[in-house]
């Protein structure tokens, strides 16, 4: 399968390099050839017949999809069902009991109506945790979507016997849709025991350790009192991060926290509106960029964002840092954009997602530049992150593979039978 | 012009009325009936033949448009001009000369792109302060747009003779699509005596006044050394606010104020992504609620913003409330619904344009509910403010007219000659 995708902006994310016009020719999903375009070039006559599709960007910009490093996909469910609530409260009585009448096929079809907002956001991949994740990755590979999934195991569920199986079971294949992390919920619903035994199953793989981390005041709290340490220092004491790892959140820090970050090689994942939403603070992104700690963006999960939208939280990481840091020049907008694709790519374990280069995957999204938010059109990086949305997402393209263009899904379904399926699990669950 | 809006969600912004399903119905702009539906009706078939205009809703929302009640339309031009600066040095190094280049010819080109990007955001009006605003008029009027008007002067522009005037010009034919109300640049850009001139002439026709004010904490201090007193406190004592006023940002607030401003029936329009982007800081938009004064929502400038979007604006206003105060329950769905349509209308002075009921003003909008980010249905309310992006913008209505309808304009000129016009004069004036 050979595509073509012509009359282009091209923005490869590649350091230092600038916007240019060219074309991006994909082969069997990967991107086989960049092409800058000279002055007078026939762009529309390139090796004519040898193309199977080819897709003209009329002057759109092309760039890799956005990342969301962070997301519980199944939780679709639970969109605008258990907003204004403190986040403990939150959790605990209304989202655990809703979830335990989950069953597998409603994960498949939960998973099915996130996907597609994701791909209607520019998001070609996302790094999901939850449970019966065979079912988030059977939706995910049947619409075609990229899926790194996260151990999720904590003394309500789950073995680093099924982490150590998921990790070896969907990490065989280096070209599937679907990757594995190792993680684990929280510090605060894991046993002492349960975090020394994955940590030793990190160890024999030699691998990160994925975690939800000093979302809330209280939990750090809660966690000194256990143990004397904050989480991070805890969980870091307990060798969970000796082949680094990912903090989802990381919003409470102290200074020592940043230096175990920082000597692990650590990434942290943000999630302005989840923290913003349940009132759970502003993350200190701009001193992790600061400290070389690389950060990503997540969306959280639907429940407590309440969308899955990169463009909302890429101005979120920006905005909220500027007033944070009383400094309007606080991460400026293409920190944002590296954040939201490059750092996204890392931090999920996708090297190969990360730019449009040869070789690398063919997840990219074509950014309409003809909606009067992206004009005039001086600055296409900052009209991005400051001003688009998902509006402006004219297609999504992942693994080679056109998912959404024009607003119309090609994954495999309808969009009526998905959203018919997902409010009939939602009102038997909730009831209403 | 008969048009009927049929098979549609309805949620009027009336107090207390909930979602139902039904019609609405128009007459010559203005709403004529506001019809429910009986379960067992034939509704596509009532008064077949009377209509000019039918429109299949497909069991979308209909609700009013909401309201921009701080913007300053012409500033597209510097979109993503000088990004990430402070306030003071953005506004004297980089905005007021590029400004003082503007021709009218360059106001008009502007407005039309800023009031494109209004429809694509289901905004229906706009409260625009800003220079040589005949020609802002002359292009909103021209687009079938909605425009309040408001006043601008300070020292380096306009007399008291310009306000009296334009009041009367503007406020003459109570059908225009224009309107004008009494206002001013800001303490620190006006005289004493500018501002007393002012006051009079709103004594003489008992109309509230409108003013930038308290929007960084350098104003307020600085507005203390020169007179003593914060500037809400200050221009009050001037008998600008006798008969009440807006205060467009209200970020930097003494208790007194508030007083002040309960006191005189105030509004407040806060702006909360031009905030953070300026890292001006957050408004107490709960506290100004808790006392009765009622607070809109403004997108501010292009310059300072970006983009022209409610949807960012009202999770901000809600999501910032949250981690403000400390308290995940404050200013929920409702209340920041009602800020972005009924208290921005009254604001402005469109009395007739803050709900769905008969004889109200066709400002309307219908929100696509197809869109994987607002199902499940459960919560129509929460849905939008929570997770609503232009995306999810089908039809944007002004004065009975469908301006904006599956991403065609309809506002008799093309998106492309209105692009070429504003990518020229940016191009012109920023040597770019």
């Amino acid at each position: 399968m050979r595509t073509r995708i012509y009359n282009a902006r091209i923005l490869t994310m590649e350091k230092g390099r600038e916007i240019f016009k060219g074309e991006v020719q994909i082969e069997d999903g990967q991107i086989s050839c960049v092409k800058p375009y000279g002055e007078e070039e026939n762009r529309d006559d390139i090796n004519k017949g040898i193309w199977d599709h080819e897709i003209n960007a009329e002057g759109n910009l092309i760039m890799p999809g956005f990342k969301d490093a962070h997301t519980h996909s199944p939780m679709t469910f639970l969109r605008s069902y258990a907003d204004d609530m403190k986040l403990q409260e939150w959790l605990f009585d209304k989202v655990f009991p809703a979830e335990a009448k989950l069953t597998e096929d409603d994960i498949y079809w939960l998973t099915k109506l996130a996907v597609m907002e994701y791909l209607t956001s520019g998001i070609t991949s996302s790094f999901d945790m939850y449970k019966l994740k065979h079912e988030t990755a059977r939706a995910s590979q049947e619409m075609g979507f990229r899926m790194v999934l996260c151990g999720d195991i904590n003394d309500f569920g789950g073995t680093v016997q099924d982490v150590e199986n998921d990790y070896l079971k969907y990490n065989k294949d280096r070209d599937s849709l679907i990757s594995y992390r190792m993680g684990f919920h929280a510090e605060y619903t894991t046993s002492r025991e349960l975090m020394e035994q994955l940590a030793e199953i990190a160890d024999k793989y030699q691998t990160p350790v994925c975690v939800h981390c000093s979302e809330t005041k209280k939990e750090v709290e809660e966690c000194r009192e256990r143990s004397g340490m904050t989480p991070v220092a805890y969980m870091d004491s307990l060798g969970l991060f000796r082949h680094g790892g990912v903090l989802f959140h990381g919003v409470h820090m102290d200074e020592a926290d940043f230096d175990i970050m920082k000597k692990r090689g650590m990434y942290v994942v943000t999630n302005p509106a989840s923290n913003l939403k349940l009132a759970s603070g502003i993350a200190p992104v701009k001193r992790y960029l600061d400290m070389g700690i690389p950060a990503a963006i997540g969306t959280d999960g639907p429940a407590s964002n309440n969308c899955l939208d990169m463009f909302r939280e890429m101005f979120l990481v920006t905005g909220l840092q500027k007033v944070y840091c009383d400094d309007p020049e606080a991460v400026p907008a293409a920190d944002v954009l590296q954040m939201a694709v490059t750092n996204g790519a890392h931090a999920m374990g996708l090297t190969d997602c990360d730019c449009i280069a040869p070789g690398k995957k063919a997840d990219l999204i074509l950014i309409d530049l003809t909606q009067p938010n992206m004009q005039p059109l001086h600055n296409i990086e900052k009209n991005i992150v400051y001003s688009a949305s998902k509006q402006n997402v004219k297609m999504t393209m992942v693994n080679g593979r056109v998912l959404y263009q024009d607003g119309t899904f090609h994954i495999g379904d309808t969009k009526e039978n998905i959203y018919e399926n997902a409010n009939r699990i939602a009102e038997r669950i909730l009831g209403e």
